[in-house]
């Protein structure tokens, strides 16, 4: 069982915007067993469609399609389906009331131009788009399946998830399962964590591990492929198991687990506010702390101070230490996170302090260096890193080593 | 003159990596009048990539594969580009001792696996890449040329723009020219903003206007493609002048140019320091603010003030304000403006206030109720905004309508 991909819209082809739908529907594919060897992205073009089209009905077995349904006319998807299956158009009633709705609901005139988006190949099965406009069609031709999404993938990821996956499963009978588990660690760079696991890297299906390197993180994935649930979930733990016992706390989470949700767990649970005092990430640690639901209850405030007076007036930052060492430096790192923790009242306090660049660095003090702190009752910890990058990139670097600090010092 | 971009590896096809490359290409290759009709992705399969090449080579005057490129097993592209084109593959010293020299800078040993990276096909034409270890390659075969490049972004983009492009522009003598312009727009719906061009939207070639809707931003891009630059750039700027006068100062900015950027440039041109208070947006603003290189000039300091304590104790905030209207009112955010531009002492100070949910809404306060108060010498203005979506979507929607309100105000 295949499927083939394409993806519609001139402005996919000129590059105006990325292509996600094919990375999300190639993964959600795999994970029930049907394989993706073709995708291709096509132009607002009926004739360059058709023929694709054609080519797609000759070598995959399910072809799904992506964009081109909305109201306007450089929206060609369905007439382009509808030709090559030699299908008339239909006006679907309960789509126009659908559509009409929106409208009213959105307290708006109904365009006439959204009539279209009505209009379905006959016998096409049609999903309701609960987010947008253009609904998801299914048409079986022949032995093949073709498939019709909306382009926006917050459109065009609830209809596959929700309702295609089930179909598919349902239709073709599909017993092979794939499982996957990602493994998320940080604070080692990507040749190292490679050197480590190089015996995994290389194992055959059906289950094998893959590494994916992030900024400031490296994923191992584990994904076994075979025709039961049980057998697959026993071959990733195993494997897992054996990274686990690798790596051991380099490992911050899994799967949909992010730092930032690591770090939340832990300060919920140990029942520990934090306070945070940034100066080169800028606020960008308290930003990823708070788009954690319910951090509110262990963050309890963030001050970032971009100047020397702000490090003295707010953060009791004594003058003579910055005189002395500088902005950039462990000691001043150290006394923000004391001054911050004693200002908020709170359990743990970090500061932050460095070169985010691209101008301001030294011989001495160059542009990636940061000063990281994390002060509690007990005692005041401080860690120096030399990031490499762009500004955005050094201070992301800085915020996941600041965020780790956390997770393995609390 | 048209190309075609093979995309390399199964992580792309199983979707655990976003394609973006291919975007790029498709976008600079535009830039220089070559059409892209066909994009393709193609596991780590030698047979696959033959067919596909193959393929390509009957339809196509350019062939970019992207990816394959590296020391592992896995990687298999130059050997089938080879075996495709004909060619013996010969070790190239320059490049073996590029790859020593990488190492050597990097205090590493020189793995021998990394020697594959020096073996090119005979007469192919190699680009160092000065970030990484796989050279770009050009292979002259017939009347085709074949470009290999290195998978991760930041090695392919500057070998791509650097020396490839000028390699094309000059190889095939190209004139035609595109140039392309896009107007920033926030504060307006992608609805209303279409309605307002809906007759530039249907303008055909040589001259077109297109419209990009991204959360809280909407960009229309217009592009002309003719072969004189001179004709493109008229061409352009009528439009560009047509769409600001429709729009006026709902424009933010052009091309590269972000709100932030955007606000920075003002408030650094205005001679202002601002600060930023921050509840619901938890230093998003102050993030994206301290982006901008040289942010420092102008940007004072930020609290997160997650808690009524903050608000009251560090920014001033009236504990009867806060008992008699709630944390999330008009009261609150101006009482959080006015305290923390004194605090800092700076020219403009800047509140927020809001639910990002998922939880913590009510009927009269739902999720997505946000209070913005700008305070400066002159006045205090506050802003009630509603918005929809997921936690980092209302934060980043609130970020978006501050900085705004920034721009509009100062």
């Amino acid at each position: 069982m295949n499927a083939e991909i394409i993806s519609i819209g001139t402005e996919l082809l000129l590059g105006h915007i990325a292509n996600t739908n094919t990375a999300f529907l190639s993964q959600r594919l795999a994970e029930i067993g049907i394989d993706v060897y073709n995708t291709s992205v096509v132009g607002d073009n009926p004739s360059r469609l058709t023929k694709a089209l054609r080519q797609a009905l000759l070598r995959s077995d399910i072809i799904i399609t992506t964009g081109g349904m909305g109201p306007t006319v450089d929206d060609i998807t369905i007439e382009t389906v509808a030709t090559v299956t030699g299908r008339q158009l239909i006006l679907n009633k309960i789509i126009l009331n659908d559509l009409k709705n929106y409208f009213r609901l959105r307290k708006a005139k109904f365009p006439s131009d959204n009539i279209r988006q009505a209009l379905i190949p006959e016998d096409a099965k049609w999903i309701r788009n609960k987010v947008g406009t253009a609904p998801g069609l299914i048409i079986e031709h022949r032995e093949k399946i073709i498939i019709c999404l909306p382009g926006p993938p917050r459109e065009l990821e609830p209809i596959f998830t929700g309702k295609i996956m089930p179909y598919l499963v349902k239709s073709f009978k599909l017993r092979q399962v794939i499982i996957t588990r990602t493994i998320k660690i940080t604070g080692g760079t990507e040749s190292l964590i490679n050197n480590k696991v190089k015996d995994l890297l290389t194992l055959k299906p059906p289950t094998t591990v893959g590494i994916y390197a992030k900024l400031g993180e490296v994923d191992l994935k584990i994904m076994s492929k075979t025709n039961n649930y049980k057998d697959a979930s026993m071959a990733i733990q195993k494997l897992e198991y054996k990274i686990r016992a690798r790596f051991k706390d380099r490992i911050f989470g899994c799967d949909e687990e992010t730092l930032e949700s690591a770090v939340g767990g832990i300060l919920m649970t140990k029942n520990k506010r934090i306070a945070v005092a940034e100066s080169c990430t800028g606020g960008l640690v308290a930003n990823r702390l708070t788009d954690i639901s319910g951090s509110s209850k262990y963050f309890v405030m963030g001050v970032i101070a971009y100047s020397d007076e702000i490090k003295k007036n707010i953060l009791c930052v004594e003058p003579e230490t910055l005189r002395r060492f500088g902005a950039v430096s462990r000691e001043v790192a150290s006394g923000m996170a004391c001054g911050i923790r004693l200002l908020a009242g709170a359990d743990i306090g970090i500061g932050i302090t460095g070169i985010a660049g691209p101008s301001g660095g030294t011989r001495v003090k160059p542009v990636g260096l940061v000063y990281i702190a994390l002060a509690s009752d007990k005692r005041i910890i401080v860690k120096e890193a030399r990031f490499k990058g762009s500004r955005e990139e050094i201070k992301f670097q800085a915020s996941q080593a600041a965020l780790d600090l956390v997770r393995r010092s609390v």
